[in-house]
């Protein structure tokens, strides 16, 4: 079974570099939009018989890339591709995982469902959430960009440094990074003070006059990271080397006036989505396509992926 | 079982005046999207047992418009309405209904399956195609607005006129037209002269000094609508009182530059996509609230369709 | 359509007082198992037509529950009945959502798919996570037992008191009891100290001579709930009036001898599950009964759920 | 993967030529009916395992081709078959692609819903029309007998001749025969003088004194290819080398009675269908073989099809 | 719901009289057969809503009644049907339901997945076994002819008699016979006399000087009846009075040979299937109408089957 | 491919004779139950790209077996199996394959479609009736251990012998003994001996003085043969050298006191399930480990099963 690596036109850059890394030329898709923007598709060689992942992350517009991977896998699918696998470096619509207003849809799922209908197995890097996988009925093979991240940021800490969760949802990643950092960590939540007062964000764990590492799945807009910096300052963090680390960078919206401003010495991204073109904190950008180059070639040997699974 | 009126963002005015000739208030629904650009839907009021009718046109841009019409109906279903009907007064994507170059996805399956996948019916206004209907494994309701259009232009036809069909596509629907307005028809087509010359375009049937009626069940660009208005005055018709008259106006990308410059009397186009908010050439929109109204009805008082559907 | 309550052998106290509730007498299901354990179903009078709620908690033995739960939806099913319900006070294998040490079962996908294969809905009480109802392809009706719990506690707070959540998983459930209890909160949580040190609990929120009410989604084996109490009585929190509040008490293996010793004044928790016929620490069983009752009203009569509806 | 090759009754001259050509033996099939008209089967060797290729055009009596084709089906997928294809040299029920009267079944999707139900996919010869693939969910693999028509055809033409559609549904593959064959084309079709005159049968294109190809995708009763023949001898071609192609030559109910009688040269038929035993038009049969072989290998090894797929 | 009755080709007579019993006017079905033997159905009124009973044996040719019930069902349902049921007073190709001789297909289950894909519900008169019901998805609603042939025979039993199964397989069918007549039963059966030597008939229970009745399932070519009964002549009976019963008449192929010299009474049979024109047996149809037409009319009312259902 | 043989908890001895048998290591599965009684299912060595056989019966206790089987198909089809077979030696609930009392649920379906949606194939061994296959839509290779249980019977007969079957059911497998080992049958049947007298048991076939083989395909409870023997005995059978031979042996309930007093000499049946720690009747195991390795062997390699496939 021949590999094949496809591209939509979410993150073509990231598909190069996996297509080089595993040792193959990206294969040719026509992708174009008619005056109506109805979606056109072509896939410019024969995928037949082969073993197809198609990259290409949720990120926004998510509606345009998600029709884009449906009709890629259709494409695929009626050419005679032997098995079809979505790489998804980065997953949208992940916080849709509930109904918590009343009637809503559940947007994960229906997300799911539609993958589902048109691959066979899908590849993802660091979930919202881990249960993200309950949504799908077809294997997901959840790997992770927190080594890599935690890899890169290591020799720009100096002093003694503490791994901060910006809130409760990530206190599990947190913990991930102080095991391969050797550091401590650091929880901010909120909670209510009395019944009459409203809740307040409280830090636990030693921050004073540490060097802090806050870390997160995925920026979006800013506002978590904006909220635990002031916090973390206000509450006597050393204000160098305060350096910001996630598996996304979305960086929409109000992202670069919230975060611009701040005294961050770095923030560490991967590219799961493209980079903005410019940012006004300083961004490094950590490519994921030694990690999915290796997930693919695994997979395409029938391998076990192993450690680059995503853990909590 | 209540009747309830839901609409996406694609054409809410069609969607009132629906609900108006009915007699029941639209339901109101929160639709917006968070800045990383996914959706977020919630339906505001009680569907649970209802008859619900979702109007969404899948106009431009039409994967946001497909998503949106997954997740109210998502939305709906968990919420536990008992039928929903999708009212696509306009239905994208209707062109890809055959793989024609190879490797291509076969487009209008995938979204009848993606629809399907949602829905329990849907209604439609003049597809692209009859054939259409067989993508579809949930019952299809095809209504058109032939009737409307025709009884609309009658007034405004003066002198000897004739229907043209622009290509060999429109053609059943020309008949159409010519035995509601008792009228001749003529056809323009292209064909091949020889081994050598490439083909030309050909007028069959009398249109010399008459008044023309081109039809059609859609216009996008405007481009063949533009070439059959050359080839009939080039040919000899009247260029007065030229009249167009189409189910569909999308009148995108070059459209107006297009139509703008050429004697068009008047247009006659449904309100199936909302129109542009001006537009070089005189057209006149006719609604098919009453037509869809009155379909809804008949459905909802399980009624047979009868006049109203679509024939070929 | 008649609205019929059935019931497994898990909990039919609990679906007798629903029915009582309902204003319907419970109609009987013969359950036995032959002597090679084979389940046999025989529902006793026609549900043709009806509108079945099937009430059964997948309490332990949960494999036994389960099957009993399908071979009687596949009878009503069989038998005519218009519309399944499964109605699940307590939803076990709910913790396996995610596939933490590589080649694992989704278990709640497994389990959701089944009973999904068997009914039109699940009605469901407070879900170890609202993620959960990302695996059901099915509508769920989630409601939720933390006002019935927080009504039956409030009259025996006396003094200055705090709602402790014994763990990251349970604030936001926290937050809703110190809401309705017009208390503030605090929560319990293990993080690490340093590379080299492994995690300590601690403790955020002010506790100290605060009368506690330490609430979770579910009790099983008591294993958190004792290290919580430990923890706050090492915290100085006041050893007089300590409450645990929990929706499900299912109390097996270790959970008499671990919270047997220990100073609680009481334990409220809903009759999701049979209580067990003795233990140690003074249990107060608040039934389910009107909620579920409510519930299944408004869903026969097609009303709004609103306020019975789990928020987070 | 052994590659093997199995008929039903339908046509199993065609399936021996296939198998032939293939350089396969074509294995053995019991097929007979009991007394009470019920149907038996019995795949009469190993195909565990295998790349299973089963021929039968669905010609009349079609029902009954159809349940031998969905029997074979399933004793190869219960025998451990790995990949079944029907190959459909003819598929009948092409046109009931839409519903035309009202409350009619679509056959086509019926039909192609049973048959996607027992095969991983479809070899297809010449649909009637293109969008015949959009009423299946499994890949088509779409060729076309053109070429092979044409090339056999080339050396009976001797003067000036023409290429003509009978009708608008022919045009397409009218435009294809021409540019293989290097000929100008002329179309036959009806339309409405005027409002009163009822419809009538007009010609486009210069047909006077020529020799004409008359082509079709299909020759059921004959009678579009009668009419289209009397028109233009009335109109003035060539009486001399008239001939007739068509992809499927089914010639039931009065097609002989209706051809027998008119100066047609010769007939190129392909062996789609059995020939009828004898026929009063000179028939040209030419086999399906080598192009269904050719289609059979590639798709075996996991070649692409390239210039063998039909094309508009 | 309106209830419907509709019919196709293969037993309008008992669709007639089962309408006329429930008190419904049959609805028109157009069903007829292009010349290329392709089905054309039009429902010829509107079922929009209905409760819609197709009645149809799929008695031979078996396979077009088969596929005149999937367009039938397709048909209602794209047209609005609320709920179909398949009406099959006889089923056809139960007797495959094992795959005896290797790789056969398993037809009983091939045709149980084609009706269920098409109706809700089937409701059937004596499956050849009751284990047919395991091949289905959808209930069934399995009814007996037993009491209606028992008590119609009744009357024509004047001396000693004795009910006989003519093999293994009706012996339960016999018991039921025996309960309702008030008799003894025998059975005839063959087994191996030795290693060496093949199996023999044989008669146990006591048919000496009495009246038989032999009773089956069905009568198919007459085979097992005719070999029966003279095994019973030879071994003694009375040769006045033998009556044969059965649920289904089938009597195709040799069954007017093997029969007409045999010295039976008479044969009830009911009118599951249409009788053939002549017999040279004494034939006495019973009716299903009045126990299909309450079968009817219960489920329409969502009454309990009760006594109608089938039982071993 | 790889070939990976696993266990669940119901016969790991048989599976691990198997797996020695073919020569592979049986792969290593960590299965135990939560305090909760949830089950939790780890795969301990990849199983990425292989062929993988579960071994396990669905003996007492049957729910947990199956729910089992379930966890552990999906833990290696989300980790990556290309092909999962369920090896099923003992298939419970086969009884259960009509609704004979009414509102039953048709359990043989509800487990058949259970374990359909985890595996792509089952083996099973001497189901109890045939006609259980057509439960099934994934292809079942059924395969018999009556070769095994009379060729190691052989031996011990000594006299002359007979093959009994102690009902209907048994007979076509009595019939097989009787040829495998050249021996007469005779059968014992209840039959109503008047319409006012109950039914009697009889014996047909000659077993007057000679050594009775009784066999069938399982005992559960022991009832049936324990009945067979008191017949036969009082009938003049030899009273030494009685041999019972089943594929199945539950021997659950009272097996052991209603066989334990009887003089049978020798019991044969297979180790499909696990063996009884004592038991008062002499019990011969005939291990399945060679059919059940070689029908595992075949299908890997491809293969025909040939004469293992169980036939009637």
């Amino acid at each position: 079974m021949n590999l094949k690596i496809l591209s939509g036109t979410a993150n073509p850059l990231l598909a190069e570099k996996i297509a080089e890394a595993v040792g193959v030329r990206r294969s040719q898709v026509l992708l174009d939009r008619f005056p109506d923007s109805e979606l056109h598709v072509e896939i410019q060689e024969s995928v037949r018989g082969a073993d197809v992942y198609i990259v290409q992350p949720t990120c926004p517009p998510v509606d345009e890339h998600l029709l884009e991977l449906l009709f890629m896998a259709d494409a695929c699918r009626r050419a005679g591709a032997s098995y079809l696998s979505a790489v998804i470096p980065y997953f949208g619509y992940a916080r849709q995982d509930r109904r918590s207003h009343g009637r809503e849809p559940l947007g994960v799922r229906v997300i799911a469902d539609l993958i589902a209908s048109g691959f066979q197995r899908i590849i993802a890097v660091d979930f919202h959430s881990h249960a993200v996988e309950s949504a799908f009925n077809i294997p997901v093979e959840h790997v992770s960009a927190v080594s890599l991240l935690a890899d890169t940021a290591r020799s720009s800490i100096h002093g003694d440094a503490v791994v901060v969760s910006p809130d409760l949802g990530a206190v599990k990643m947190a913990e991930r990074y102080a095991k391969l950092l050797d550091l401590p960590t650091a929880i901010i939540h909120k909670s209510r003070i009395s019944g009459e007062e409203v809740s307040v964000r409280r830090i636990v764990g030693d921050i004073r006059n540490r060097e802090v590492l806050i870390i997160d799945d995925m920026i979006s807009t800013g506002g978590t990271i904006e909220k635990a910096i002031k916090s973390l300052i206000e509450a006597g963090c050393s204000t160098s080397g305060l350096k910001v680390l996630a598996s996304h960078g979305l960086l929409v919206g109000p992202a670069a006036q919230r975060l611009g401003p701040l005294p961050i010495e770095r923030m560490f991204i991967s590219d799961s989505v493209p980079a903005p073109d410019s940012f006004p904190a300083p961004l490094q950008i950590v490519s994921l396509a030694p990690l999915l180059a290796k997930t693919i070639q695994r997979l395409h040997r029938q391998e076990p992926l192993g450690e680059l699974t995503a853990r909590e």
